[in-house]
This record gives C-alpha cells, structure tokens and sequence, in this order.
C-alpha cells in the first residue's frame, strides 16, 4: 500500500447507520481492515440514523453485529475498544438541511484536529428512494465540492428499469463527477471474482483458446438454496432479472467475454467491460420465448423442513407474478464469440448454494482412439466456481490406470485456502473506495447499458402473466424449461458435487 | 478384453528362468496378470536355466521372488498354489539343439492336451552376447515358423551401438518377422508414460498450444539417487547414454514431440515417433561440448551414510571414464519444434529419485498488471511427473488471496491413486505380448535411428578421456556444466519438491 494513503485521514459518513447493512457488512469489514491495519492513522465514523442514540449504545448494537457476522469470528475487547472509539453516532433527518450542518461542523472539526484535510466517504446503506433526497442535500449543503476529497457510496439496486437508471445518474452527475461515484456489486468483490481477469491475463496459454475457435459455450450458473425469506417486499418490486442479472450475472459475463485491457487502470477495465456489454446481441420480442425462461418455486421440503412457496412468503401477493428464477441465452456478436452461447440462470430455493462459471471447449478434430477407450469421454472444461468452493479446476481426460487404454475425466484442481482467511468482498470494496481506485465499481455507462440489454425481457415478462407459476419446486434445479432451453443445444446445466457446508 | 483372446491358450519359455529379471518383474507381474484374470485359461510357464532343478525347487525360489517384490505385497497361499502349478522347469544348454528339442516336445505335449494351437512366447530374459546364439537356435529347430502364433522377446541393451545394433537387428530380421519381436524398454510400459499420449490426444485445448508458437522448451529430467550399485560390470561398458538416453529419454522426447497418429495402431504410433527421431537435429562434431555435457559421480554422504565414487564401486575401473550423468540440449527440425529446446538429463547419485517431465510455455505478449503485482511472475508450465509421483501439474498464475492484486504461481493438480492400485509396467507389457499388441515396443528402425542420432556423442566421449572426472558429488543436482548448459539459455533445470518416500 501507497504509504501516502496510509498518512491520509478518513472520514467515514455512514447513511443508514444503524441498519442490516452497516451492522452485518460493513462494520465488519471496516473492523477487519483495521485489524490488518489498513485504515489510516486519522479517521473517524459518523453512523446516523433517525433514532437517539448515545455513542455507548450505538457501539454496542455495532459490536454485536461484529461479533456476529464478521468472518474473524468474536473480537478481542482491548482491539475493539480502540476502534469504537473512531466510532459515532449523529441523529439525522436525511431531508433536512439541520443534519448537513451538523455534519459540516463535524468535517471542520476534524480538520481543524488533523491540521489536513480528510477523504470524506458518505456511504448511503439506505433504501434508493432516498439517493436522490440525500445526493441533493449534499450538494446544497457543499459537502461535495472537493472532488478529489469527497465519494458517494451506493448499493444496487441502480434503477428500476433503463429509464429509471438514467434519471438516478443524471441527477448524481449534476452534483458528483463520476470519479466521486462509487456503486457497489459486491460480487465485483469477491476474491474468486476479481481473480477471473488475474487468472484470464496472467497465463499466456489461455490465450489462443479463450475464443470461438476452442470455446463451444459458457455457463454462468447462481443458484441459491434460501427462499426470498424477510425481502418479500423488495424482491416482489424486483425478481431475478433485476435482483440478480442485471447486475450480479452479466458483470460476471463481461469478466469472461472481455478482451485484455492494455493495463488494469479503473476506466481501462471498465470501458473493455462496456465493450462486452455493447455487443450482446438484442432481444428481439418474437424471440424473447427461444431464449429466455423464468421461474416461480412453489412449497416443498428443504432438509427435512416443509418450506413455503414463494407466493406465500411475507409480504408477497398470492397470485404474485414474480419470476424468483431466470434462465437467458446470450451471444456476445463481435469476433471473438460469434455465435458461442453463454447460458446465465439463477434462481431462489434451488437444490444448492453455488456459483460457478463452466467454460466448455470444443470436442477434438478427430478422435485417434479406439471406440472401447471413449465410453467416458468429455470435452474440455474450465471450471471457476466462486461459492461456496472458491476453486479453479480444468476438467480433462487422461488414461484410467490400468491395463487397457481407457480415457476418463478426471479434474486438476487449484483450490483457495480457507474462506476465513480471505477478505470478504466488502473489506476489498471499503479499501479501493478509501484508496480512490473505481476499478471494482460500476460506471454509470455499465449500469445504462445493462438495463438496456434487458428491457425487452423485463417488458414482456412485466406485461404477461405467467400461467404456469409456481413451475419448480424447492430443493430443485428450477423449472424444466430451463433445462429444456439449453437441452435444445445438445447440452446440460453443469453442477459441482455438492459439499455439505452451504 | 477381446473374448477370443482369454481362450487363446498361452506358452511362455523364460531363457533365464533362474535369473533376476524373472524373479524380480516377469513372475510377479505374470502373478498379477492371474490375480486379476487377465491370463487365458489354459497356459503353463516352463523356465529354463543351466541348473538342474526340480519344478517344486523352482517354484519355491519364485515364491520368494514374488513375495518379495510383487507390487501386492506377499501371495495368498491358495491363489499362488494354483498359479505355480502351471510353472515348470527345464533344464537346457542354450547352444544346444537337444534343449530345443526338449522345448519342442513341450509344444507337442501342451498342442495335444489343449487341443489348440498355443500363443508361445519366448522370453529371452538373459545376457545380450546370448540373444543370436538363441535365436538361431529357435530357427534351426523350426520353432517360430508361425508368425501369428510365435514371438519373442529382447531386453536391452539394443546394441552398443548403431553399428551393433544392425547387426542384432539384422540377425533377428533372418529369423523373425518384425512383428514377432517385441523390445522392451520397460519405461514405455509405465502407466505416467502411457498417460502422456492419452493426455495429448484426448484434450482438445493442448492442440492450439503444443508447438513452437507457445512452448517455450521442454525438459526431460530422469535423475536416480542410487548409484550404480552391482552392476558395476555392464555399466562400465555402458554408460549414461547408451543405458538412458538412447532409449528411455529419446522415448520420452518421441511422446512429447510426435505429430498426432491417425489411429492408436502399433505401426502409425510407432511411425509418428521415428518421424520426431528422424526430424533431430544432428549433432556436428564441433558443437557437442556446447550442447552436451557428461558427469561421474565422486565420493559423499547420501542420508548420513557415506557412500563410494563411481571410480571406488565394484568391478568398476578405478580410471574409468564412464560418465554415470549426461546433458543434451535436442532440437526437433520441423514446422511444429523448430529452435525449441528439448533439455534431457539423466544421472545416479542424484539428490532425488525423479522422473519428471516440464513444459514451459512462452510469457504473455504483453504484461497488464502492475509492475508491484508481479513480483513472482512465473510463466506457465505443464509438468508431467512419472515417478516418483504420478501426476499432472499446470503450473499458472492466480491472484494472492487479500486485499491487493498481487499475482501468485499456482498448480493446478491431478494425481494418480496410490501406486500399489497401479499395475506395473511389467504387468502391461506382458498383457500386450500375450494380446500381440506392439504399440508400446521398440521397432527396429526407433532402435536404428536413436543409435544413429547419438553416435557423434558416443564416438566423442568414448574416444576422448574427461580430465575432470569426477565432476559432481553423490547427493547433488549433477555437475556444474550441466547448469551452465541450461543457463546459457536464460533457463534452470526444474525439479519438484522432494518427497519423503523415495
């Protein structure tokens, strides 16, 4: 780390301070980042919040979540007391400039305490109505002005819909540049994640495989095993399509579709990202039906445990038309992958938790061997699964011991230490936003042409109901049309062997 | 396994049949070939040898042998007893035609009680300077005359050179088919050796990169810790290229090389192999202290002991100018290998008992990282372990688990089960004689072409005495001019870490 960074203060304003996010996610990660003694000397975290609360109270909510959720386990009470004493809380009403005040008043002090001008985050872990109330009070207050010196944080969801999307960031850019603007898909965080384009751009021999010549298709398959359990009220405004494709799924597409960037420079990754983004080939409406399908769990048994169908989880409608499942074949038309599919499903309540990538190469030319050494035969694959086995494992044959020549797929496999000992993706995010480096966060143009790419899916699934919901039942691989649309190809949804641990 | 090959009745004649091959590999492998049902029916073993014994004397000495060193550790009495008694002895004079009309009675007997006509395999498991005496023999009492149903089996050495080996070749060719002579180099009959053309063939993202275009050079290390223990005699006679090199490693080289067969045939695999020897650059007189260099081990301590140098071994000279370690650099001329280096080593007295095989892939045109992200940039390697662990490794690069993007080698690994579940290579070829398949046997022309490859060398070394002998000392990587060999180049030999077992 830039020793210049480790000398320059922060201040961390913390919207929605005493909500699910800052006490599973990101108090967490910021406690942990100190542990490693990423933080700077200089800083202080202001959470705020509607409540009256004392410092002494709000520490303690944050500290039982730390204890809680954080992957180090329960803290150690003389490294914790150091860091809640950076910790404050500030009551606020986010419409009403009295709180910006105040929150100026603190900047001034700190300044005046640091004798140096601190990087001032405001990270708004709170509902998106409320982005353009705070953006504009910000704004109105001056607590902006210095871009160089101020960032905005903000969580997905990042629109409702293109139109909605673009509105939000034209008016975060009529108050913030866009090197100010830090959006957050934690996925982008997620070691497994960042280590596609490593892995991609570190080891010459996948280049002059990574393309339609050798790659007959690729799978990005994220399946959750939990159901929309206490988010029925958001999750019924959204569904699979916005809650996990939009954003989550087609990054992961860019990561594997992009071509080398000349360096790893923030706009340089994102502009060959966007690059992907704009050549996925458009859904026409007459098509949506070929190669898009959606599903809706019903009740079923998990474990031994009955569990409910997703229309009567809290909060959702009964005859809710909300697809909790979503199967999409892409094409990404420029030279590279013409015509090579890339099949994205994810879906609620499925048999596993997992998220893994399988890039399947073509067959050989010619088969040299025997038809009686082949009865196992199996293209190539390159699996990169991101959870719950953070692994990269290279699927090919080699002979079975043995006294005759048969061929078997067997794995050569590099698999991640142990999950505790890795950062989680929001200690990685917290860094780079407080080191200045936006490599990991959307830019308002990913963001717009995602949307884009999707609104004809979204409009005809949004306008028609769908007569067969629920189509899958829990503890499944989802709907059979989705197994069906890749079928009609002539291949199957890859899974990994499941492990016991979720 | 063919059907009409289990009920192909089997003869095998061991010359030898009180010797230390038989003891040791031929009757323990032919054990487990009956263990696990893969010898036919009907079949007896009639070993012959210059002692008188009698066939419960015989049997009891290879009980022992097979208790000893079968890879299934000691027999189950029951399972052994009904093996044995299909085991005879003979006595025989081999340069006597009364032993050959001995063996021919035995034929007569075992046609009438089988009433069958029996695969007979003579297996020639004695002294080179015996191989014409035998042969000549065989022919003159008519005992090989069926080419369907007759083989015979040699052991190398194959000539001591390529003028020797013309002869022999040439003898035998006056007696026998070409396909009746089955030449063993055992290293062949190995299951890791046998794996590397499945492994090439059977994955079709090997193709784009097996060539000059991504392979950088290959290295072929095959090193012993032992010395040359009781062989002393032959090896003085012998040395590191005429006993490795010659065969074993040009073999290896042969597999990594070869252009891809239309078909696993004997013939098509054994061609595509003479096209790599054929297509080896020729060494010109001038060049060979800079493309090879030779080594013979001095006195030191192998794992607390003190051991001898070559010069101190038994029935060694104490002058001789042996080399017991050997270096070349190899250049394939053709489209797919040109100017790539193939690195062969071979030596006793080695720090480790390793065979291994490394592909070293060219680095990434151009490096997109960060000049502190690559720090242990390493570029990419295949390494092909045959023992002593059977494995694959691909060596690649992947981000270091933590906050910041810093590139790390990794293996991508798969290992063979544990090496008792592994048949031996004596097991495979001797199920390969018994089904009449050649494809893992040395022809004439792979013998004739590797001698001829390697006569400047020997003719060089032979004829000119190393003044700097011994040159490296027992537990060591081998002389220092074998690292300088390399280094001049920009490369260093690799080696895989060292396991306990040896």
């Amino acid at each position: 780390m830039d020793s210049s960074i480790k000398s320059q203060p922060v201040l961390f304003f913390i919207f929605g301070g005493t909500g699910d996010l800052n006490k599973r996610k990101i108090t967490p990660a910021l406690y942990n980042l100190f542990l490693d003694n990423w933080l700077p000397e200089k800083f202080a975290i202001i959470g705020n919040g509607r409540s009256e609360l004392t410092d002494t109270a709000y520490r303690k909510k944050l500290l039982e979540g730390t204890n809680e959720f954080s992957r180090k386990g329960k803290v150690v009470k003389k490294q914790w007391d150091e860091f809640a004493s950076k910790i404050f809380y500030q009551s606020a009403n986010v419409s009403d400039d009295k709180s910006y005040k105040h929150f100026k008043e603190t900047i001034e002090k700190y300044e005046t305490e640091w004798k140096q001008k601190p990087v001032i985050i405001y990270y708004l872990a709170v509902s998106p109505n409320l982005f353009p109330i705070i953006g504009e009070h910000i704004a109105k207050n001056n607590l902006a002005e210095e871009s160089d010196y101020t960032r905005i944080v903000i969580e997905k969801p990042f629109g409702h819909d293109l139109e909605s999307a673009k509105s939000l960031n034209e008016l975060l850019a009529t108050i913030f540049d866009e090197k100010q603007i830090y959006r957050i898909d934690h996925y982008l965080g997620k070691e497994a994640v960042q280590n596609i384009l490593a892995f991609r751009f570190s080891n010459a021999i996948l280049e002059p495989i990574w393309n339609r010549n050798y790659i007959d298709h690729v799978q990005i398959s994220v399946s959750e095993k939990l159901g929309v359990e206490e988010r029925g009220e958001y999750y019924e405004t959204a569904g699979a399509l916005r809650d996990m494709i939009q954003n989550h799924l087609l990054q992961l597409v860019c990561l594997i579709a992009m071509e080398t960037p000349i360096n790893f420079s923030a706009d340089e990754v994102r502009n060959r990202k966007v690059d992907v983004l704009r050549a996925m080939r458009r859904f026409k409406p007459e098509e949506i039906k070929k190669v898009a399908v959606r599903g809706q769990y019903g009740p079923g048994w998990v474990e031994g445990k009955q569990v409910p169908g997703y229309r009567n989880e809290n909060d959702v409608d009964p005859n809710s038309n909300t697809e909790t499942f979503a199967a999409i074949k892409f094409f990404v038309d420029n030279w590279r992958w013409h015509d090579v599919p890339f099949y994205v499903r994810t879906g609620k309540r499925m048999h596993q938790t997992a998220s893994v990538i399988s890039i399947q190469f073509r067959d050989v030319p010619h088969c040299v061997f025997q038809a009686d050494s082949t009865d196992n035969w199996q293209q190539n694959r390159l699996i990169i699964s991101i959870q719950p086995e953070m692994s990269i494992r290279l699927q090919v044959q080699a002979k079975r011991p043995g006294l005759e020549m048969v061929l078997n797929p067997v794995d050569m496999i590099f698999k991640y230490e142990e999950a505790t000992e890795t950062p989680e993706a929001y200690e990685t995010l917290l860094l780079d936003i407080i080191t200045g480096d936006q490599t990991l966060f959307m830019r308002a143009d990913q963001v717009g042409f995602a949307w884009e790419l999707l609104m004809p899916l979204l409009n005809s699934w949004d306008s028609k109901k769908s007569l067969s919901f629920p189509n899958y039942s829990a503890d499944s691989q989802g709907p059979e049309i989705a197994e069906a649309l890749i079928a009609q190809d002539g291949f199957h949804w890859f899974t990994l062997p499941i492990k016991n641990k979720l």
